[in-house]
């Protein structure tokens, strides 16, 4: 098929029921998010929406493909560094949508004045996360030890991933 | 003078007031800690000591020297790493408390079922800090350029450290 027309737009935490779906999926799943089927809907709208969070919505057609979230990573004298988050649902995975929420994401995050922006928890072994965000000018700056626990392989490590927004 | 003789207990959050001053005192040193000055009592309360996190303080001759934190790191599929803090009064410097300190939340962190310890922010030019936290058996598994405001130094690096705990 081709390549799917897709807007993006900021969303208000009252339009997280958008998202919520989304969460769900991707926590069923298992191999990719730190979050477990344990969490509430209202934890997902805080973690995800409510400020200093700041979350998007990819749509193509009318539905929701994706969503994004940048917030600072850590308060005061680390505020500088925007982390950010994606969420794809299955039926429009492939790289298009979470590559389109990535870079518009560094855009949105250099246009708050973030200058660098860091992932702390990308899944080792989803390889094509990896890629992709090595793609969009990311480095892997460390590895943690067994710090995830996939649904279907058990323990595997984690990546921390960082790039610079200053250019 | 010869070492103080330390006991460490865990604090109620209500006991919080305890460790404020500390927390004062080493924000406005702007060299060791993300917080700044701007931060609350209540937020502060609320990062140390809200549950999950749990809180400790060290003290010597009834007089509080030092306060620890440990907490999950991350929620769901990461909640088997923890994460600690560590704050000293000024008066009280030295190795001896932040190790005490270090060592004492590594038995509880264990004793909790927690396999691993990370250090999500120390700045790199804490050299006594990262010493000290090598010689506790952390690594420095990467590094996050220019990622602290420093009061002083400006923009300065920052590690992230961490230690298997299942030994």
């Amino acid at each position: 098929m081709s390549a799917p027309a897709l807007t993006i737009r900021e969303i208000e935490p009252e339009e997280f029921d958008l998202v919520w779906p989304i969460f769900e999926e991707v926590v069923r799943e298992g191999d990719a998010f730190v979050h477990t089927e344990e969490t509430t809907l209202e934890q997902a709208r805080a973690y995800w929406s409510a400020p200093p969070a700041r979350a998007f919505v990819a749509e193509s057609g009318g539905r929701v493909a994706g969503s994004s979230m940048i917030r600072p990573n850590q308060p005061g004298r680390g505020d500088h560094v925007a982390n950010a988050g994606y969420l794809v649902a299955s039926e429009f995975r492939g790289p298009g949508v979470a590559r389109a929420l990535c870079l518009h994401s560094l855009r949105e995050a250099r246009r708050a004045g973030f200058q660098a922006m860091q992932f702390n928890f990308v899944v080792a072994t989803n390889a094509s996360a990896v890629h992709l965000w090595t793609s969009c000018g990311f480095e892997t700056i460390g590895r943690l030890p067994a710090a995830f626990r996939h649904r279907t392989l058990g323990f595997v490590d984690v990546l921390v991933m960082y790039r610079r927004l200053d250019f």
